[in-house]
This record gives structure tokens, sequence and C-alpha cells, in this order.
């Protein structure tokens, strides 16, 4: 039987510049699974400041934020939480009665995966990366209490700016450097990208390493993590993360906690 | 099966005072039964100028206007359609890649009915009512051809204006006048108000027309609907308007029209 919609049916909504189908179907998937009378759909915009207003307004439950408004859309907001106000970038709004707070769920969800894959904070790395996922992504290292750490960054300003901040050290390329560990924070190995086929890091630096940490989703299986998978190390992939963070919104919007089971169940579905 | 919503699913909606679920499960089940890529819900707000601009910001197709918005957000459009502009009373917005052009589908249900029941233009008629809806019908009553006719409202202001702008007479109250044709375009006799078990008109006038007309939808069978049937008179109910200008609503959003049973189906479906 079709779920109904009705008056009462909670609207969640993400807001990209890009829009893809993960969100729509993760959350819709958990939500008919738990019989909650919630909908979710993807939404782009090119009026950032009124579509903000419009979730304020309509009393839309909760909003993902992808690129480009992580940061763009801080000053539209009442609040940040703890998890947002740390690195000045949002990727989930949380609206109760008409007060809208930014949180950022890649953040926990990072912190989250470290600590189930046991990588211990004594694990050297180099993080390559520096935009707003980069910026959630270190800043979950240095709050895990990661010390040796090199942010690996063509881009000197905000490379830097981000290392200094979190007490890393700023490389704009990874050098001759063997770090324990290896997180990949750009796009590179994304489908569709004009590297989609090329490794984040190099063989050899993959060889050294112990633990491969890759945030492209897009496929789950990037070059990364097929290389680091085939040399028999630790692999934290994009899927993770992104299964990992949309549960916390789902929390943050619902309330509700689901199961182990069912969020395999709506990852199988939405990244299926 | 249930349907999917993706990314690429429209999203149409309404505002209102007091939402109910007659559009939300009309229109929904016209998108299931026709397959389109569709959803809709009702809103309210306390902000109408930030919802519709989220209307335009998050290219929402479509969106009904009720009570009390339906001439406050003439401002906040891009334009009106004649069905509207000559009213200046909006029910319906439909939004065109970010411009939004208001229609009011209420008159030309109007239009239609007194057609499709084969109420000649020669009826006499008393019109109870000065509000928005009452603008639209007693418009379409004058756009029909009725020459005769008597704009029955307590406010003087109202309804003096809009029976001179139609050409028709004003009266506080009906008092002996025996039109052959009665429309009720007030809350007496919708579910929930003061007035539900009242008569719109005393039993003399309805004894003494030919043809009753009443807008309220809650419950279709209203005490006028019920008083006339039983009296043998033709009627014309609110279930009837609200039906007709949700297809109306349904064509504009769509580009597609439904059959008669499939209409018939989603009134059942909606208002059972």
């Amino acid at each position: 039987m079709t779920r109904r919609i009705s008056k009462d049916t909670v609207l969640c909504m993400s807001l990209s510049g890009r829009p893809g189908n993960f969100g729509t179907r993760f959350q819709n998937h958990l939500y008919e699974a738990l019989e909650l009378d919630f909908i979710y759909k993807a939404f782009t915009t090119r009026d950032l400041p009124a579509a903000i207003g419009g979730v304020r307004a309509l009393s839309i439950r909760g909003c993902a934020v992808s690129m480009p408004f992580k940061e763009a859309c801080i000053p539209l907001l009442d609040g940040l939480a703890p998890s947002a106000e740390a690195i000045q970038s949002v990727n989930t709004v949380v609206n109760t009665d008409g007060v809208l707070i930014g949180h950022n769920t890649d953040y926990g969800a990072v912190r989250e995966l470290l600590q189930r894959h046991g990588v211990s904070p004594d694990t050297p790395f180099a993080a390559r990366g520096s935009g707003g996922m980069g910026k959630a992504v270190v800043s979950a290292l240095r709050d895990a209490g990661f010390r040796d750490g090199i942010v690996v960054a063509r881009n000197e300003r905000t490379g830097r700016a981000l290392a200094e901040v979190c007490g890393y050290r700023w490389q704009p390329e990874l050098g001759e450097a063997r770090p324990a560990m290896l997180v990949n924070i750009t796009p590179v190995g994304m489908a569709g990208g004009r590297e989609a086929e090329e490794l984040a890091f190099p063989a050899e630096a993959i060889e050294a390493s112990r633990v491969c940490f890759d945030v492209v989703a897009l496929p789950v299986e990037t070059p990364l993590i097929r290389a680091a998978r085939a040399a028999g190390k630790t692999v934290i992939t994009g899927g993770e993360v992104v299964v990992l963070q949309a549960v916390q919104q789902f929390i943050l919007y619902t309330g509700v906690t689901p199961d182990a089971g069912r969020i395999a169940e709506a990852a199988a579905a939405a990244l299926g």
C-alpha cells in the first residue's frame, strides 16, 4: 500500500548545487521502514536566502546543505551547534518552531568512523583537501586527538589556514612523506570528474600506509580504496561517511534512532 | 509498490490559514493514478512573503492559496492571469522557471458548473457573501451573463462594492426577495463553525427557488443542500466546486487533463 501524504506529513529536504538521490532515497527508505509520517526531497536553488527563508516559513523540519552552500548559509541561520560552530561549516539545518540551527554531521561521522575502525590517535596522517568537507574532517581528527598531521593542499591560503587552526603542518604536495594514514578530502576519484580514474595519493604512499580513508562516495570503490584494499590496508570509505552522517541527520530530524539492520537496508537501497 | 520520490520529483503545495487534506489527497491520488512524478502537500505559514519566496527559490511548481492569503499574495507574484486579474483574488500560483503567475480556478469552476447544470443566465439570483470566494462566484455569474442579481452581505462596505462592480444590487438581508437561484458563499452550514446547523437562506426562500448552490464543501451535504434536495430543487454543491477547481489546478501544474473516471475516483478518495 502506498504511504499517504497528508497535511500533517513533515517535509525534510536538501539544498545543493548539484542534487543527487542518496539523501532522498536513504531518508525516505527509513521513514517508510519505521512508519514515520515524513517525506524527503532534494532541491537546488539560485537564491539561497529565499530558500532558507522558505524552510523557516513553511516549517520544513530539516535541510541538508551541500556544496556550495555550507558556509554561505551560516548568516541566514539563528545559531550553530558546536559541531558546526568550531569549523564554521554547516551540512544540516534543524528547524524547531522557526528557529534554525546549523549542525555538521560530517564531523561527527568522521569521529565515529575513526573509532569504529580502531584507528589510534597516535597514527600520523596526511589529509589532502582544504574545502568545507576538509574542515570537517581535519577538525574531527584534531578533536579525536590526532597530533601528527599534514594538510596537503594546492591552495596555500585555505590549506595553511586549516593546518594552522588545527595545529598541523601544511604542504602543497605529499612529497616524500609516508604517513601511516592517508585521507582524501578532494574530488579525486569521483565519478564524472576530471580525475575520476586517478589515485588521490601516489602508489608508494598507499603501499607504505596502514589506513586509507576516502570521503568520495560516488563511487564508493574509488581508485584509492581499490588500491588500498588490494594492498590489504584498512579502508574507510566515503560510503560509510555519507551513511553515518545521514543517520545523524535522520536522528536530528525525527528524534528516532534506527537500528543497524535498518540502516544497512536503507544504505543498500540508497547507494545501490 | 510505493512510489519513489527522487530529486527530480516535482513538488506542488498549498498555503492556507487552516490546512485541510482535500487538496493533498486529491492531487496525490491523480499523480499516482496517472504515474506522474509529482507530490503534493498542504502547508500553513506565519510569513507569507517568505513562503512565496520559498516557492520561487525551490522551484515548487504550483501553490494553491486559500484564506487568508488570496489577496495578500498578489503583490508577491510576478503577474496575474485574467481569471485572477478581474477579481483581484488568487487561489492558485503557477511557477514557471521562477516566474509566479496567480490564477483563480474557483472562478472557472463556478462558470463551468452553471453551464453543466443548465442554469440559464436569465435566472434571477441572490448570492450571500462578499469575501474572496464571493468575488470569484459573483464575478463568474456576471461574466456568464446573469443580469438580475442581489448580493446579500451584512458587511455593507464589501457587499456594496462587490454588487456595484458587478452591476447587481446590495442588500444586508434577503428580506422578502424570492429569486429563482440562491447561492451561499458564507461559512453558514460549514462543519465546526458557529452556524454549522443553520440554513444559509430561509426555508420559504428555498421553497420558492428552482436552484440552490452552496460553495461550502465540508460537509458536501450542508443544511441548505439537504433542504433543497428534499424540496426537489436543482442543487450545485461545494463538493463540485472544490473538485472542479482542483482539476483546473492539476491541469495548470502538470499540463495533463485527467478523464472523468479518474476525477471521480480522486474526488471519492479525497472527500470520502
